[in-house]
């Protein structure tokens, strides 16, 4: 394929990735210091992962609501946790309308806040329990080291709110959106394995009780944090006054949750995956999961181009066709390469004549010859293989890069080239402050049989560590 | 059903829009001045409004995209007439991460500019074009008389933003979205008949050369500006560099194009179809298009609504079940009507005796026994009819309300309940200045056959007037 378009993973992994994102058009830098550009097939991309987590939030019960922007800087002091850890972060509006207003208004760092105002209001008696909200929005957190999809000064999110009439059903409900919708979207969806635990106090959010996450080992073995589940206790309830009259007529202080996933979602698919030619696109999230490519013109090959493409959407392939044979080919099938395609098919006068196409998968790289009229099962059995290969190499490549270690030195050893496991009994408050030190953070606690733990007391406890985005 | 819940369309149309909008839960004011927190019940509304308008925008060819929230104020300086327009209404951040910005950023009350600029890096040659992008996002404008959903500091809306190698082009395109997208939402979806027409010189957007726009008259004879589509000439290419080499080796300047609508068209579907029970949802767009009402507990009740419920389901109609039988029946179905359900069900004790249930149609009021094994058949055929009937109402007052005049003079006196038409010649600069004092404005120009006009400047256009929102 001639020379390398990407800086190759192993030389600079950082610039791979700057590299993908630009030649894959994925997005770039806007004007403003830290802000992004989504470009469209960096949309498409979000808006497939949108689909999967929305439809999974809404049979979770939640609904679907819009709050605003901009927020009373007042709201955000009033649980001092939560106010401590966005304070340094905040961009702020002190002019509106050609004014210079009374009460400066924060843009949302997060919407606990404004949500827990509008929960106080809607919220009366036990009844009206469990309220459950969603919101897809924007949200602006200054970065001082900003980074495509991961970090970046705006970024779009969902953010669920909830709040409930028991802590053990609050607890039930974080725990059900980690699971049933987090981890089954990013292994089943994005064939991500994740490893789901609970964050030590240290690294939970500002104003949470608990924190749960699902981290994702990328291609260089550093952690992504992939989102995560809060329980907030009463913290909130008791900052903004959700309250409920119960069944026995008592008032009660309701018990309430947040959670949320964000476009860092993309950089995840692209450091997990990718690979030295470009993104690999997991069949199931891909906007575009066949591409047929017309490689010239001659008797009979747009025709057939055309045919295959809509076979394959009639199926229910997301199959998009490149017929701009004034482009040249060996370009165009660079271009599907770098964009991560699961399957091109590439139809060209000699293979018309022959009645066959050439089909390449992306994942394997396998390249051959197949009937025109085996390609549309051909092309739906390779996409749920593919699927599954990029699961596999994945899970395969974090067991290989996890060491079990039994020491804090240990672990800061095996952080240079992946994660490491150990006894949390082994770490505790002081070790994770000489992790810290090495720059290698605690990503989160489990049980031994995996499970997450309800706090970071048991006496079983394995502390997954390692460097992070 | 008792007193009632609302204040009279005809007692106080503004206090009735508030009043259904609180009672129907759609949206409520937010902290900050002029913002608005859209509820479940409104938000799913939007949710399907997006839904039908995506599917058109991308089948125009138009790709979804996202840009910065912030803006430098230097961008929006660059269109000269863009920002004399803007200025009023902007809101400004200039503090940042615990730091006074060097450069204040203006939150986008539009993206022209900042869309703008990646055009002009990402077109290189004609072949680029025409590059056709969409964006969903929140937009910030300072409103001295903020009313929710019609006028809020903040608003969701679709912005999308073209470029081309021609003004013929780029004016196809500006009205290809002006009709095969919004016309055909608001009229097909919505129930709403619009005259579609061109906006006079004074009334158009900051920067076009051209505002097309939908205009759809409200329950008290008002206009609301439902959506526009804008020719931006080579105003925004000269501003930003959007340039393209041409087929022949030239360096040309490219016409872009924008067009947007917003959370808006939830007033607007409002105020044009409710009563004075509340919402009459237009069945196309209703987020519930069937609620069926358990009565009260029986034998067989509660098991027959779920079968109604689910057997609704099966044929394709959204369908909620309403099983509270501790909430007193009489408030349930109230609740209902305000939220416009447009087909209610009611399942009682006494109904499943004699094999049959309670159907009630939003629209008609009609409201009969209805035996159980007809229902969905029954429901189905009431959607498509009440559809049309929500239509051919408004579409009859619209005309109603409308009058032929001949005068500036006679306009103003018509405006007062509803809108004139008069000929453009007989009104003109100094003429759309006069009715401007009388709080009455052109809302759009037509040619004599109903087609949209190309100028301002032929001989038989038709000026539709009327007071606005």
């Amino acid at each position: 394929m001639g020379k390398a378009l990407l800086t190759p993973r192993a030389v600079d992994f950082p610039r791979w990735y700057q590299d993908v994102i630009a030649k894959a058009e994925l997005a770039e830098n806007g004007p403003a210091r830290g802000s992004m550009v989504i470009r469209p097939t960096g949309y498409a991309l979000w808006e497939r992962m949108q689909r999967e987590l929305d439809d999974r939030i809404k049979a979770a019960g939640a609904a679907n609501a819009y709050f605003p922007l901009l927020i009373p800087e007042s709201y955000l002091r009033r649980e001092a946790e939560h106010v401590e850890g966005f304070s340094p972060e905040l961009a702020v509006v002190t002019i509106a309308g050609g004014k210079q207003l009374e009460e400066p208004l924060v843009i949302r760092p997060t919407s606990e806040t404004v949500i827990g105002e509008s929960m106080a209001r809607w919220i009366e008696s036990y009844r009206d329990l469990p309220l459950l909200i969603n919101q897809w929005a924007n949200v602006v957190r200054w970065e001082l080291r900003p980074r495509l999809f991961l970090r970046t000064t705006e970024f779009l999110w969902q953010e669920g709110h909830t709040a409930h009439a028991s802590e053990a059903e609050a607890r039930g409900y974080a725990r059900r959106i980690l699971h049933d919708v987090y981890e089954d979207v990013l292994v089943n969806v994005l064939g991500l394995p994740v490893v789901v635990g609970r964050k030590t106090v240290r690294e939970r959010f500002a104003g949470a009780t608990s924190t749960y996450t699902l981290e994702a080992m990328m291609g260089d073995g550093k952690a992504l944090q992939m989102g995560t589940s809060h329980e907030l206790g009463q913290n909130f309830a008791r900052a903004f006054g959700i309250g409920y009259l119960g069944a026995s007529g008592r008032r009660e202080l309701a018990w309430t949750t947040s959670w949320g996933i964000t476009t860092r979602l993309i950089g995840g698919v692209i450091m997990a995956h990718g690979d030295d030619l470009g993104l690999r696109m997991p069949p199931r999230v891909a906007p575009v999961q066949a591409h047929v490519l017309v490689v010239k013109e001659g008797d009979g090959v747009v025709e057939t181009a055309r045919k295959l493409t809509d076979g394959l959407r009639d199926a229910g392939v997301r199959a998009t066709l490149d017929e701009r044979v004034d482009v040249p080919f060996g370009r165009r099938a660079i271009d599907a390469e770098l964009k991560g395609y699961p399957v091109r098919i590439e139809v060209g006068p000699r293979d018309i004549v022959e009645g066959r196409v050439v089909v390449v998968r992306r994942v394997t790289g396998e390249r051959g010859p197949v009937p025109v009229d085996s390609v549309v099962s051909l092309v739906t059995a390779a996409l749920t293989a593919d699927q599954q290969t990029l699961y596999d190499g994945a899970l395969a490549e974090q067991k290989r890069r996890t060491t079990e270690v039994t020491s804090v030195a240990e672990a800061i050893e095996a952080a240079g080239s992946g994660w490491a496991r150990l006894p949390w009994s082994a770490v505790g408050a002081e070790g994770e402050a000489e992790l810290n030190v090495h720059g290698v953070t605690v990503r989160c606690l489990l049980h031994a049989d995996g499970s997450v733990p309800d706090s970071e007391d048991a006496p079983d406890l394995v502390a997954v560590v390692g460097r992070a985005y």
